[in-house]
């Protein structure tokens, strides 16, 4: 067993504090790995507040680490001490379903085993990256290309994943037309990859403030969804929509962009409900999706591409004491874009 | 100009009644039918009450005409007096857009010319097939297989592309496994395609009562949708769910049978919105679609493989002076499968 220092919430919404939990022993698969950053994801906001209901308190949130290996187990064969390695939001997967076997370990049958607010296989709850060291199996870490700084690598392993995934899913490249709603934290990693993979890419924001940082990252275009011209200009436009908000959307008037066989894929979750209009999909054959980050293999893929492509989050490191600012500071969009915990300071 | 009779509404929700219309000249790429039989479509109804809106009275419905050319253009080139042929649900497009070039006109930029209820390009009112005779552009005309009757063949020109064409677009086939929800006009077509497609098979009705007659029809498994065990029982197993009802459904109970990269795919169209929750299609990358009929060359292949397949609608035929009847009827879903117009009665 192994003491680590963490932030720990110990209700819904109750503020961070500083406290130590337990890690376990290294079995032989596993990895010991000091986490150096940690990246905030509006999910970790989600759960700790509770707002998609099974919370289990006290919570250790995070799942968007990044550091170096300080110790492996007797059979780890593809880490060595000194390793730059990522953790995202999953650290056990059954291994032998359909899913598992074809690297999409987020779809496991038997149910992935979150990095946080779940239970491991073995009953024990998981703690997340708020928090100096942890212990993962190997096939569940991957590693950190020597292009990538540690910091802005952390929050691709979710807002990267999540948007890398489907852009690839439903081919965002030359010759179409991709929309993305929202230059948060993931929409401005999602026009990164949208433009490398070769796309004309839109953005499609509630103002006209985030315009000149769009074009700098890569879109063609940028439209205000306040303005109700926006919607009919773009009738009928897009191939795909990538929807990172996680709030309701009028759902229709999303619709109405998209041409043929068109897709509006969410990767945002709001808790209520949304609508739609049966005619809006029928009339030219469009669909509503939805996609849930990425396997292992392809997490490792996307970090390689975005070594390749140039492709950082923008980010704004804090320290551990500032967490409960930031949580605040997310939820009123002031953030450009990602809020990185710098675990030196815990 | 050539005077026919036909069966009229004069507003939303009046009787039918027997009149006459002019149908065109015929023109040089022309052929004039006679209709023998012509279906009773669900979105008759829809029309003929001005449930959509946009009604255009007095309307003439139909868009399931089976009959045989009596006329042809001094250019036609695919069709001679005697040719057994049919017309779907529209006549007409622009010929010249993306859709139209590759063969699904449904999708046509222009906007396509539909059978009835719709302006032809020239600003003439389109009147459809419950009437003795129709005047149509070659290319929006297909032939009729030998092996078909022309009273089973009718219904096909709506119901059996509608179902036809989501089947083959969502891959239905061998080792998947594909859901048709309600066994209706349509839904009784589609689990033979589906049958015939290679799929396994599941029918989901509202009751029991339709059992024997799915199998009869190739359907492997059968459950009753009022049963709420149904929905427990049947997590996470379709491939394709097909939804052939025009009524709102509990979409995200629909939704927790699809498997990872699940469709549910609407053909009916219900006024009102639906509701899903994004996590339903986020957990297992699901999606909702929605599909139009299908193009004039894959309508021909769908009659082609019908005739092959020995896939036919159970039929009812009625006289002209029974349609108010028949309509009655259908909302009460009191028909198996489908009315049929026979046409000599009019």
């Amino acid at each position: 067993m192994c003491k680590t220092h963490v932030l720990t919430v110990s209700s819904a919404k109750a503020p961070f504090e500083k406290s130590t939990i337990e890690r376990r022993e290294l079995r032989s698969d596993d990895v010991l790995i000091d986490i150096k950053f940690c990246g905030i994801c509006h999910s970790d906001i989600h759960n700790a507040y509770d707002e998609w209901g099974g919370g289990i308190f006290p919570m250790v949130p995070g799942h968007e680490m990044a550091g170096v290996v300080t110790a492996v187990g007797t059979e780890v064969k593809k880490f060595a001490v000194g390793d730059r390695v990522g953790v995202g939001c999953f650290v056990d997967s059954c291994g032998e379903c359909d899913y598992c076997l074809c690297g999409e370990e987020q779809y496991c049958t038997k149910g992935v085993v979150l990095s946080y607010n779940s239970y491991d296989y073995d009953g024990q709850l998981t703690y997340g990256g708020y928090s100096q060291k942890i212990v993962v199996k190997e096939d569940f870490v991957v590693r950190i290309p020597d292009r990538l700084d540690l910091d802005v690598a952390s929050p691709l392993l979710c807002a990267g994943i999540t948007t890398y995934s489907p852009l690839k899913k439903w081919n965002a490249g030359p010759g179409r037309k991709v929309a993305i709603v929202g230059m948060g934290g993931l929409g401005h990693l999602a026009v990164q990859y949208a433009h490398a993979m070769g796309a004309e890419v839109t953005v499609l924001s509630q103002s006209m403030n985030k315009k000149n940082e769009a074009f700098e990252l890569g879109a063609d275009h940028y439209f205000a969804t306040s303005d109700p011209a926006t919607f009919t200009e773009l009738a009928n436009r897009f191939d795909l929509i990538l929807n990172t908000v996680s709030a309701n959307l009028d759902v229709d008037a999303y619709l109405s962009m998209l041409g043929v066989d068109g897709a509006l894929v969410n990767v945002g979750a709001p808790t209520a409900s949304d609508k739609y209009n049966v005619f809006s999909l029928l009339m030219k054959r469009r669909s509503i999706a939805g996609s849930l980050v990425g396997g292992i293999q392809e997490t490792q893929e996307m970090l390689d591409f975005s070594a390749q492509h140039g492709i950082a989050p923008k980010i704004e490191v804090i320290r551990a004491d500032q967490v409960n600012e930031a949580y605040e500071r997310v939820l009123r969009s002031d953030v450009r874009y990602r809020f990185v915990i710098d675990i030196s300071t815990l």
